[in-house]
């Protein structure tokens, strides 16, 4: 989120509408372009953007997918092109915002959040993906590398299903189904991790692991911030309120909400585990004390009164007749013993040992 | 969960629609169809797919039931059969959906939960049952083996209630109401669990009890998932907004709400039960520690001083005048003996005996 | 609720519609028959129902009571004599309904909740309390027996108040007025309960009040159960919604309405109050924890150097100077009284002593 | 709350509508008259009721005060005068109504609390104060001395503000701002007492701040119950559904809607705030503890090990070569302040020191 | 907040209306006027009001920005000038309203908090803003300093963005979004600060912490108290119910929006976070008490019991043969370390060394 408070602050005094690039990603933008009707199909790969917009079809599908933050040049060329509106150019330079869904005359306007594991920290990173479609094209801006998109291109490819018989509209609901399936790979992370945890939780609590169910419980409430939002613009998808999803793609999302339901669903659970574990490793964290404070409560109760009474016996009185007699030293040993026995015997009753 | 995730995960990139059965019950489903009308009833177990569906007679109810996960091909056979829409099909080949309803042309669509007891594990364990009702025919699939079905048998049998007279609604009805009924069943065990678990919190506390408690929990959440969706299934059925249901069979479906509101207001009751049990554990182990520490205390206080004491006249100083007296001794151990009388006199009037 | 659940689970598989007395009540129901007009007032108690229904007078106002659980035969001649319906006569015989109230073509069905105090096990129990109110009858079936019915018949009887110049509607009124008047009493109980909990929590602190604060709290929380519903049913009155009220008992209903509110009011401060007990109780506990290390503390802190210095002094090296110094004994006390006076100093000003 | 109990119990079977006054002032009721126009200014105090009537002029704004709570024979006399519905008389009668506003034929009728600092126990008390409010009289009841009272009687007298231009409503609006001011005063000692015990319970946890916290948070909780209800009151009026008051007011109680949102934001962060100071007493004892424990720790393992070593060269052995050598005793001292070095460094390097 | 009790107290018994100032900043208001179209722009600072007043060009867009808190003289000359409620002139003279919008015949009028960071106590300060927003003229009355007006002029000047061709409106938003700007730098202090206690919490628990937490956690509360009521203004803005705001204004107010929902979502996530610190430091302290416990146990249990021996030995009975025995002394140490090494081998198993 800092990132986020960083942009907002480097704006300060800023006219609005101005398209001010965030570029966290290094690397030059890699543009690619889909072609493809029922029966034909065009692709090409990382080529410059011009003949990228030259290569587009206006009678088939075209997917021009930019890889990567774009510069504002880019951005505005793009804008140029396919008439999109100046605020649109402006959310797509910046990687913090809130998924949405805003309509205009000629195009509609999507920003969704993927949800990807860092493998090196085990935390989720949150980033934004960008779709314009109009009646002829589909623009995706993705800030993050997505490799799944290769089973997409298997399925257009190879005619599998109802791609390429159907338009942009249900290229975009394929994309964005994708995302989605994303989110549950995302969390199984979670699922393994809040196991393992429990487990140690019981096991062997160690001051490690709060930090590390709390970074869990920022990461839920970091994908709940992207599945929410998601969830409503999929409601609207679904009642017809976007123009550019024609009827026949309309059932699919119905699939989709259920989706999210269940992520919602499944997410709201890790939340209460996460809860449960914290609860846990509190309790056997007392737990161990008290069986700290046992031992040494045993040990110092069993063996003080008996060094009491060797004190006694250890003392220079000239007149102490017990240590005259000749069976003292073994009737003072009887007694320690027996002191000691009933002590044993009182922590046997109480349940101590 | 977890097999929802890994069924989400495993369809990543697939072309939705698709009838991917998730086997998880690996004996082949059983098949069986009733047939009966207020006169006539024809029973027909573990038969063939087509069989069954020859038999089927447009003028009488029908209950066409698979027990056990079928595979694809029955699956697209019965959908062909009757009509059923794909997306219907795809979802009974899933295990995972949540509780919903969907109305279609020629037939209406439910997915509810059945919920129970693993006897092992002392786990609530959560099965999907799937029914498609039409005019003439209801089509059930239950991935659990319900034993209750009999007495429902022997209702159909004995003619008893409602039953024959009324069409294939009240027959789904007569189902659902068993499913529900099988929840209070299973709410039994959570019921006994969280009571002997009270009993145990206050008597003796402990470290095992802490991850039953949340398991109990999250079975209780698990629950309320089932029921939640269901309950509005049947709001949805008593508006009349279902049209397979008649205004005869409507009446019914009261109770079942009726049922389901005590459901939730049982569930409620027992997710507070066991969050005051887990409050009664931790105050158990606090209250514990402090008996552990009062007992070190009440040796230690006691004993430490007159040890200290008897070190004293263990000193081999050369001139110790108290040493020579005659009553040194006696002396010195009366010292001892008030010393640790007021120590048991103080600790008595703060009632740590 | 355990009797709830066993009464569900014992209807597993029964048509619904059946009329299934659980009887937890063992003795005979007493029916009594109330018959009044502005002038006329005629008693009938205990007597046989044939008797009772054939004295109705349809010009009168007719007050059936059924004290205790009728059996299937005496509700199913009532439901016959005015005409009730007989999913009405179902409820009837089940004693775990939620307050609920029914509209029918010739009567209106309410159930309400007597919460009273056990005195035995100081709990509240919760009983059910039928009403079925027609033109010229009002039928109550009361499972519990309610001994404050005396001073509504005193008005009764001397005419006090507008009840015998009012209907059915009135006298409907008038007893759901009284079982309101109940609950406060009920309260009453946990009002006291608290406050000598909330004193004991901070003074001295015993494990055996958790469980009864968590007893308070469920049984906070069934009156909740009891009263919410109610507030709904009174406000459905209120509205108008229910035809046998006239518009002469309306106002009175306001009444009853505020009465609600301040009982929701009232256990919504309880339920505060537990939990605030709890907080005490658990933050005493560590007090005492606090004190009783400290006395430890204070002991050990004091002792154990000075023993270590009559330890030294205890050894026999044949080459210890002090031990033959004349002054070595003197001085050695006067080192362990300033060691011992350093450490109360340092203790008096950490403020400990 | 425990005298509306009271009350409620005693009324068990009572008709509703009998003016029972439920006295807890002692003294008479005082009975003042202001009676003004524009012009003209009439003052009557501690007068007679009848005399007070009998002064009424319907030209002018007569506002006839009640100090203390009258009896039931005055409340009546009243009634019959203004023509006041007998339900509200047994409402004023009562001292436990929550605030409520209540629109007749001829009057409108308003219960609101007052919130009164106790000197002694430093707890808030809720009185109630009744407004009868008709075309050109405002009957008031206070059961409680309300001193601020003079400031509005300069206002009138002097004719500060619109008072004098405005009717009946703008009194009643001015009494209601009077005593929404009150509010603010009695916050002023929860704002204080809060502040003092964050401070103490940082600096000085003890046992004896625990309930005083939660009376605290119990008087907020109370207020809150005056507070709410009263601003939906004014949002009623402010919308004009109460006929009684003029347009020409209506402006006002924005005024008042305002300052009672700032009562409620501030009565939600003083309950945060004693929400987090029993949080910081908690974890200020758990420090404590931990101070306590280290004292402790670092006093007996500096000190135990070095006496185990005494106890060895004390004893008694014929053969034990170490104690005839002549640097044995030296030797021993130096390995003993090694051991105790050791010890320090340990707890200075865990910062324990 | 104790500012605002202390004015609303002050106030009490005062006539409403009354242009009561609160003065808490010393030094005089300054007040500038700045005149533009979009070819000519005037600039006067820190000129008497007279001057700014007769220099307003209604054909221009005049901004007139009083900086401090104004007197009442001030307040009443600029609402004689410009017509302004007498209302909203009282609400200019407190310091302590909540963010609202009012609109008026000829002007709508907002008020609005400033967040600030307080660089010597490290808290967030509340300062209010007042707008008023006529066709031709904008008064602005800022309690603070605000610096980054700089900025704002910057592109008055140089004629960035639409700041010259759009009217009055315009830069209303323009300052409303500098002031949400400014909300975002505020909370990096938040960010920075919850980030370092957090690292803190895991690795050096310090009773200092909590105290500064819930300070963090007021601050969040304070603010949220600021966001929310201006999100609920923007949005009512952005429906078009305030006609001052023109529809070419409006889309601006879109991004507005987006930034508030951010904000609101940063601050869940700070409360969130500042609860998670809070439960890293508990356990922390449970975690070091268990060390502390631990270190005491371990030196106690291994050197009690062979103190113990030791003393025995040093007992001064007559006939002990273990003291004759040639090999008694080393026999002894070496069962002395056999016990040490067994104890150590104990804790070893148990995993506390």
């Amino acid at each position: 989120m800092k990132n986020h408070l960083r942009q907002a602050v480097s704006k300060i005094g800023q006219p609005p509408g101005t398209v001010a690039v965030t570029t966290t990603v290094a690397e030059p933008p890699g543009i690619s372009l889909l072609t493809y009707t029922a029966t034909s199909l065009e692709e090409r790969y990382e080529q410059p953007l011009a003949a990228c917009l030259e290569a587009i079809d206006p009678a088939a599908v075209n997917w021009l997918h930019v890889a990567g933050l774009p510069d504002s040049g880019i951005l505005e060329e793009i804008g140029k092109h396919f008439g999109i509106h100046a605020l649109v150019l402006e959310d797509l330079g910046s990687t913090h915002q809130r998924p949405k869904i805003e309509n205009f005359a000629n195009h509609t306007f999507m920003v969704i959040k993927v949800i990807q594991l860092d493998e090196h920290s085990k935390r989720l990173t949150i980033g934004q993906f960008g779709l314009i479609l109009g009646s002829h094209f589909l623009v995706t801006i993705s800030n993050q590398k997505m490799t799944s998109f290769d089973l997409l291109l298997e399925r257009i490819r190879k005619k599998r299903g109802w791609i390429r018989e159907l338009g942009t509209d249900y290229l975009a609901y394929a994309i964005i189904d994708l995302i989605v399936d994303h989110y549950f790979l995302s969390l199984t992370h979670l699922d393994t991790a809040l196991e393992n945890l429990q487990i140690q939780a019981v096991a062997d609590p160690q001051p490690e692991m709060v930090p590390i169910i709390h970074g869990l419980k920022q990461d839920i409430m970091l994908a709940r911030k992207a599945v929410w939002p998601l969830k409503e613009i999929v409601i609207e998808i679904q009642r017809g309120d976007v123009p550019w999803f024609s009827k026949a793609v309309l059932p699919f999302f119905r699939d989709l909400s259920d989706n999210l339901n269940m992520l919602i669903d499944l997410m709201e659970m890790y939340r209460e585990m996460a809860t449960g574990i914290m609860e846990i490793y509190l309790s056997s964290l007392s737990n161990r004390m008290n069986t700290i404070m046992q031992v040494l409560t045993i040990i110092a109760t069993i063996f003080i009164p008996v060094t009491f009474v060797a004190g006694i016996y250890g003392m220079n009185f000239k007149h102490m007749p017990e240590l005259e007699w000749s069976y003292g030293y073994p009737l003072i040993l009887l007694l320690m013993a027996l002191a000691m026995g009933l002590m044993v015997y009182f922590f046997y009753r109480k349940k101590w040992l």
